[in-house]
Order: structure tokens, then C-alpha cells, then sequence
């Protein structure tokens, strides 16, 4: 077999991608990755649709320029709003976001069909979420949580303490303190991976968690498979960084949301707004 | 008196600045102000200074662009990385930061010469805080505390809850728990003042708390006063305000900084990428 040895491109908002990057870098560990981090305009969690439109279609140029064989949007903002937009733009590059596998996720993990999408102010407002899970299964009930506070807590590499228990415990609280309570919690931003142990603690054992992070990377290793694009043996399972701002803190605050170290000197800093 | 009836222009990554807003309104309830909050690329906190840099010198221009007759850089962050490119540049529309007037405010609260100053990552790294006090107070001991998730529980309105309590904890309760703690902590950023109440159950009430947007209000005052600038009985004290992204998100939490509602018809989108 040939094998297509064009690195992968993932790109997020910032760090949180990195999640995903991890998990695809776990399930396919021949792939080269080629990842980048806005991080001079994050968060995209509280912008308007369009301005992270316009961002995405830049990070989408850039990946692209580096020759890129498929483009996965791994940030829940963009993916609810740019999508689309970029699957037009960029046909036959395959580009697949965060939002459908984890929907798909959701609705395989639910037995009393009601389901708890917490997610940033953007992709809650947008409501991707909600209509990706009611497409698949349209007698859901689902409830969308804003819960921006977990993005600087997960930032910050506070998995586990008294303030996240206190803010997940704020968020979820009234979530699940019921009997018609969700039997399932999509974790709906990339970082939120990152306080599943704080999480896990507030809603109990009974709650199936779905980290898009994982069924991210099942969709594109499939994806792949399908389009005769996996690297076969060619591949050697190297990682380039790119961000948009200050490589010393991708480094540091990118190793918590990776799960190992991330050198400053392998992070490029490049400019996206001429992209 | 003739009066000089031109607006004075404010401006912030976002809504923060709105809290140095409130306290220069109710010192100069006549003067007329223009906001801008740069909420398409906010935070600044976390950006390099050159980022930040550019970035507040688009919404320098814009302000300059509105005919105001000062600028207030109501952003810790840009105060310290960009005052002096700013002051240099528009001489001589008066340009005036946070940090000089909370520097100054903590010197002449503290009697044990320790001072804590509470910031953003960007700002600490920066060191401006510990330069401006040092150079009022030579022998003062400066502790610069980088408190990011500070920013986030403001934006989301949560001045008291349990989470910014354990917050609040996380952050301070090692700087306070000596015999040689600081009795001043300055608040050295304008999102803080919101959490003012919990930051104050944490660390007591011998501390002294400095609100740099009180100090900054008074900096102005006696600026305008000394530049023959106040508008006398010329003005009406209106306020126009511009963002860069949402007006919706931020009439929505800018209330919470501002202390009163904000019609979302008032807040006149901008771009500020070709300002």
C-alpha cells in the first residue's frame, strides 16, 4: 500500500485542541500532525459567529499551505459555527469538527434519551449541540450548559481543586439534583477534558461522560480509512506546533492539555491575520 | 470658564475597564466619555507585549478618531506594556494608565512597606506593578500574584460564590498566611473590583484594598484640571460605547462592571484590524 504521508492539520482557538490532538496522536500514532493554536485571538468561545468564521478560514489557509491532507477543526466554537464554511471552501480536502462525533457519542451513551452539553457561551448559543443530537435522535431532550469559568480553571491546570469542585458544583448542580435528570454529560469544549476527574465527582458514577476528545479521533481515523488517506507505514508520527502568540506559553500551559511536555523552541510563532 | 466640552476616550481588551468607567463618571459626572472594549480580542492578559502593543494602538486611534481630548488605558495589561509607545506617540492629547495611580495608592496605604499586587499573567510578567512601587518606595517589598481565573469568575458575574471563595483561597491564602504578609493588596486588575467582597473575607480586614479604577478616577481628575481641559458646565455627561465584537455579550456582562444596565442599542459595533 502506498500510504498518503501529508500530515494531518488540527487547529483550535488556542490550547485546548490540544486534547484532541492528543487522542488522535494516540489512535494513529503513525500520522504526522501539523497543529495550530490561535492564540492571539483566543477564546473564540465568546465571539460572534462571524468573527470566528473569518478566524477559522484563516487557520484553514495556513494548514492548507502546509500541505495538509485533511483539516480537523478541534475546538467546539469554531466547529458549531465554521463547519460548513469550510467544508465548501476547501472541497477535497475532508475537514471534520468535534460537534458531530461527540453528538453521536451522546446519543449512543443515553438510555432515558436526556442528555447535558456543556459547552462555551458560543457553541451554547449557537446551539450545534442540541440540533446535531436531535438530528440523530429526535425525541432527545437536551440541555445546554454555558460554562465558561472551566475554560480558565482548565487553563490554569486546576483539575482537581476546592474552586473546580465549587464551579462544578454551580454549573452542574442544578443539573442533576432531580429525577428526570440527563443520564449522560457531553464534555462539549476541548478543555473540559481536563476537569473530568472534578466533574466526575459532582454528577457520581451513574452519568456516562463523552469526551469529544476520543470520538474525535475514532471519526477521523475512519475518515481516513474510507478516503484512502492513512499513511500506511510511510508515516513517522511527527508533531509540528504553530501559534498565533507567545510560544513560551503554549509550551507551559499546552503540556497540561497534551499530557506531556511540549518544547518552547518546537512552537513557530506565525501571524494569521495577512492568512 | 469656557470649558472643553471634547469626550475623554477609554478603552479596555473588554469589559473590565468599565469598573475605571463607573468610578471616573461619579468623580466628573459632567465630562462626556467614549468606551471602547476590544472584545474581539480579548483577553490582553495572556498576549505578548508586542500583540498588545499594536493592539492598543488601534484603539488609540480610534479614540483619537472620536476628537477625544485624553485617553485612559482602563487595562492593566496595556498600561503596562504600551503606556509610554502611547504617551510618545499623541503627545499632546494626554495619555494616562492604571498603574502609576495604583502604585501610588499602595505606597501610601502600607505601613509594613510589603505590598501585594494582584494581575494577569501579562501583567506580572511585565513587572511594572513592582517597578512603578519600587520607584516611589525603594524598600518595598513587592509580591506580583498572577490570578487568571480571577478574570473569568468576574465575567461571569460570580463576585461571591464558593467557587471564587476556593478561588480566592488557591490564590491568597499562601501570600497571607505569615507573619510577614502584606498589609496592602492592590487590585491590578480592572476586572477585580467585582470580587472585591470575596478577595476581602479571605484575607481579612486588616489588609488594605486598592481599587486602581478609584485611583486612576482621581489621577484624571487632576489632570484635566491641570491641563485647563475640564469641561465646566459645557458638558452632559453622556457615555458612547464602541466593541469590537457582541453588542449583546457586552451590554450583558458589562453591566455587571459598570454597576448599571447597558442598552445593547448604545454599543456601536467596530473593527479596529485596519484602525
Amino acid at each position: 500500500m502506498a500510504g498518503d504521508s501529508r500530515p494531518i492539520g488540527v487547529f483550535d482557538s488556542g490550547m485546548g485542541g490540544l486534547t484532541v490532538l492528543r487522542a488522535l496522536a494516540a489512535r494513529l500514532p503513525q500520522e504526522r500532525f501539523v497543529y495550530l493554536g490561535d492564540t492571539a485571538r483566543l477564546p473564540y468561545g465568546t465571539k460572534s459567529a462571524e468573527t470566528v468564521q473569518a478566524y477559522a478560514l484563516q487557520a484553514t489557509r495556513l494548514l492548507l499551505g502546509e500541505g495538509v491532507k485533511m483539516v480537523v477543526i478541534a475546538c467546539n466554537t469554531a466547529s458549531a459555527v465554521a463547519l460548513y464554511v469550510l467544508q465548501e471552501s476547501w472541497d477535497p480536502v475532508p475537514v471534520i469538527g468535534v460537534i458531530e462525533p461527540g453528538a453521536r457519542a451522546g446519543v449512543a451513551a443515553t438510555k432515558n434519551k436526556r442528555i447535558a452539553v456543556l459547552a462555551t457561551e458560543g457553541t451554547v448559543r449557537g446551539g450545534a449541540y442540541a440540533r446535531a443530537i436531535q438530528r440523530l435522535m429526535a425525541e432527545a431532550e437536551v440541555v445546554q450548559q454555558p460554562c465558561q469559568v472551566f475554560v480558565a480553571l482548565a487553563e490554569e491546570g486546576w483539575s482537581d481543586t476546592p474552586a473546580t469542585l465549587a464551579a462544578a458544583q454551580h454549573y452542574l448542580g442544578p443539573l442533576f439534583a432531580h429525577d428526570n435528570a440527563p443520564d449522560t454529560l457531553v464534555l462539549g469544549c476541548t478543555h473540559f477534558p481536563v476537569l473530568a476527574g472534578a466533574i466526575r465527582r459532582t454528577v457520581g458514577s451513574a452519568v456516562a461522560l463523552v469526551d469529544s476528545a476520543e470520538t474525535t479521533a475514532l471519526a477521523v481515523a475512519e475518515a481516513l480509512e474510507s478516503g484512502g488517506l492513512t499513511t500506511g507505514n510511510k508515516g513517522d508520527g511527527t508533531i509540528r506546533f504553530f501559534a498565533t502568540d507567545s510560544p513560551e506559553r503554549f509550551a507551559r500551559v499546552g503540556a497540561i492539555f497534551l499530557g506531556r511536555e511540549i518544547d518552547e523552541a518546537d512552537v513557530e510563532l506565525v501571524d494569521l491575520r495577512n492568512a
